[in-house]
């Protein structure tokens, strides 16, 4: 049978099947290579000691070493390619397993070089969706953070005062722009690096990827969506709530406790062996039997039009997915359930938690309360 | 003459051609297409209202009706490959170019669809290479928050006492993590994210790539190397001091002088046409003419064993590089002049200016003093 090699060439930085499978970090690409449960990087001189002493692989190759080798074997200016051709071919190993995201120049030039390429589907590392004890505490940990930063931007909230149904605080507009700002300091203070929260109230939370902006506006919805990655361990949380400063009407607080309740129940659905489809298709129906329907209304969709949740880890969204397609969950999975309703003649709501699928049930790693309004 | 598109999918968020293509952020991969002067978006119904609003592309086009005419033709479950497919169908558009980095696995796929691959070397878009005066603004104002998380960091260095080697803050030992994390904050108070920041003292300084842990070393040298990004423009900053609290010495102090003056006249050097492989070339001269020879020692490199710099821009590292390659810099271009000299029994020494390359010369975009002790 022919050696077959695993192939990663990428900047592990933003690609995490890259981290997980060397726990090193570097902003640049390089070369990871497994053949017959081997593993190797190949770095360079700059790289090569900070990657010996930290990187998780059996061994870790010079690339300037290699780049002579390439040089004596006639190659004037060696690629990366030629590198990983010299190594491949020093183990027989002419067949590559590459990520479906490997970049097409390498895999051309690869090809050219006699090698055929394979690509394996995502997950590439399937074990990445089973967090291990470590990874659970990491992600856990992100969550605390991400719980305090909420807390310290919700107090900024409850001291403000309304005036003309905006939110005032030290007498100028409170923005969504500043909460954010709160929020991110709050969990750079704690190492984690927030991006894109979501911070929209009023129309704005009606897009659910309008990361708001301007005063925010009292008495009506107000989505705070806080997912930031651990700049220790990696991990990423997410967390979603719903406030509203001053007073809700009746009809929003219909639809807050429409998705409170239909959420808690979908998170109570959750444990190993269920089809995250089903779980989605459940929280579409007691929507619809609450009378929430969904579909485009005034020319942009209302209701529930996204998935329910999605796997979360290294990336923050990772597979499984829990929405339109067939995924059956597994113990040791983190997933998020967040279920959202959105209708510009009420409000918008979306209420997230992360939860660790388990043989009998989850584990929902999220303790922030749900409450509507605040003072 | 067969019809061409250009084609990216990819997440903007962590692509730099499609953002800059489309000045719209997202985290998950979108399609991008450019025939004939027409650029494109095809995004899905949660993101089509937002693309259409903020996107700088000629057309926005929904993914949902893309899939419906997809399944209509034939194809049971459409992938984006295949919206493509019909996209570029319609347009007579056979051949694709794509950037070097896009997807093997989808190129494969439009392959068998029929299509003919090609990939365009980097820089993708050429003109990325050459700011506007609107893109000078945003790396120059990413700076000047450089420039204040640094004086802020170097104050708490400042208040700081020296026991034994070590610096004390509040009664315990100053840490690189500490300094980090205030450098961090203060980033992010002006809505810049720091990532991988270097505060290394002594031996940790002498290994260029290493962040920096533990406590914070007196009388010897510490590199301070920060390079956020705007969380509002999305361009990065980058620079680098090195300092000492308490005193360094003569061999020290002399190895800083060489550094910076090395690094100034480098500086002066920079100018439209210019080869930046001979200012590289330059510096070498000056630090072996100064007696600071490079190779390895001790097992170890020692000396100047990386380039000189890298353009700055969307991406931290982006052409042109200024080091062992041939590279003619064109006014337009900012780059960065970041020698060092690394010796374990001296200490570590790297200075770091941004400029902006100007027909006659450059414009020095960092404003930060150079000096090695503090108190």
């Amino acid at each position: 049978m022919p050696t077959t090699a695993t192939l990663i060439i990428a900047a592990s930085e933003v690609d995490a099947n890259l981290y997980y499978a060397t726990k090193f970090l570097a902003p640049d690409p390089f070369i990871f290579i497994e053949i017959e449960n081997t593993t190797m990087l190949v770095m360079s001189d700059l790289e090569v000691d900070r990657a010996r002493s930290t990187a998780t692989v059996d061994t870790v190759l010079s690339y300037s070493e290699y780049e002579k080798k390439a040089k004596a074997s006639g190659v004037a200016t060696p690629r990366m390619v030629d590198i990983v051709h010299l190594i491949l071919r020093e183990h027989a190993a002419m067949q590559i397993v590459v990520p479906g995201n490997f970049g097409f120049r390498h895999a051309r030039d690869l090809q050219e070089l006699g090698h055929v390429i394979e690509t394996r589907d995502e997950p590439f590392y399937a074990q990445r969706l089973l967090k291990t004890d470590d990874e659970v505490h990491a992600i856990e940990a992100a969550q605390r953070a991400t719980e305090d930063a909420l807390e310290i931007a919700l107090q900024v909230i409850r001291d403000a005062t309304i005036r003309d149904d905006t939110i005032y605080s030290n007498g100028s507009p409170l923005t969504s722009e500043k909460i954010k700002q709160v929020i991110h300091v709050a969990l750079m203070e704690r190492d984690c690096v927030g991006q894109h929260t979501i911070v929209a109230s009023g129309m704005q939370g009606c897009d659910p990827h309008n990361e708001g902006s301007g005063p925010l506006q009292a008495n009506t919805s107000i989505i705070m969506d806080v997912f930031p990655r651990s700049s220790k361990t990696r991990y990423f949380a997410d967390q979603t709530r719903t406030v509203v400063k001053g007073k809700a009407s009746d009809a929003l607080h219909r639809l807050y406790d429409t998705v409170k309740e239909t959420q808690q129940a979908a998170v109570a659905e959750v444990r190993d062996g269920v089809n995250g489809n089903d779980i989605h298709q459940r929280i579409c129906e007691r929507f619809e039997a609450a009378g929430y329907t969904t579909g485009p209304r005034d020319g942009r969709m209302q209701g529930f039009f996204h998935g329910t949740g999605h796997g979360v880890g290294l990336d923050i969204h990772e597979p499984p997915r829990v929405g339109k397609a067939q995924a059956i969950l597994r113990a040791g999975q983190v997933v998020t359930i967040e279920p959202g309703l959105y209708y510009p003649d009420i409000g918008a709501v979306r209420i997230e938690d992360m939860v660790l699928v388990t043989e009998t049930g989850c584990r929902n790693l999220t303790k922030f309360p749900k409450y509507l309004e605040i003072e």
